[in-house]
């Protein structure tokens, strides 16, 4: 049996490839899967850098050229934190709304797809103990 | 409720985390997690790339350059494949093998730790479904 790191990174692959390919069939082509780093830990109204780093587990140095990235690409602009005007926010653009949108649609699915092929009830609970094993002690 | 894929990267990374600060305790410091993708799936008698990137889900490119960077940190030799002479079998040299040895054990007790945290059953189960999902339907 494989252990859970061979597991973890299985999985991540599979549905990195299915997420970013539905994504480019929905117009959104130039992202690749290591922007999800950013994108799946983004709220509606911006998140701080530091924020995204700390959801992500991934170096703020990461984190940056990511958004860097995103930027670029027009996701995401760099905006004053009206709660703290020597902070900056990253916040969605309508571009990035919309793949936040869309890649909240196609990762149900995937995870529908999931529910079958192992019964609802077994998936839920593998959600759980997924959750439990990941959280921090 | 995040999804499988937050929570597998985080899983991902814990465990990666804990694994190669470990591994650089017991003498393998120079190793860095992007190289578990060829040291977590080379058999003891040696195996081929394109083998290690079929196990991997990583592109065959990708498994090139961590071999490259591998032999150089004198884990593993390319050497002529005895069922094929025209192909190359990437074999764990003495430090390869000690790597294995220390990274099984070490995966054992990480393992044996999120099996204490939520009980051996459901760890058990989850192994299982996580291994029904990511099989290749």
């Amino acid at each position: 049996m494989s252990d859970v790191g061979v597991l973890s990174a299985h999985l991540l692959s599979v549905f990195q490839k299915e997420l970013f390919t539905r994504l480019a069939a929905a117009g959104h082509e130039q992202l690749r899967p290591r922007h999800g780093a950013v994108l799946a830990h983004l709220g509606p109204d911006g998140s701080r850098a530091s924020e995204l780093s700390e959801r992500s587990g991934q170096h703020k140095q990461v984190i940056g050229t990511l958004i860097d990235e995103l930027e670029h690409l027009g996701y995401v602009t760099r905006q004053p934190d009206p709660a703290d005007r020597r902070a900056k926010l990253v916040v969605p653009t309508a571009a990035g709304r919309d793949q936040m949108v869309q890649a909240r649609r196609i990762v149900a699915d995937i995870e529908d797809g999931f529910a079958r092929r192992v019964g609802p009830e077994r998936f839920a609970e593998f959600k759980a103990v997924f959750a439990e094993i990941t959280r921090r002690s």
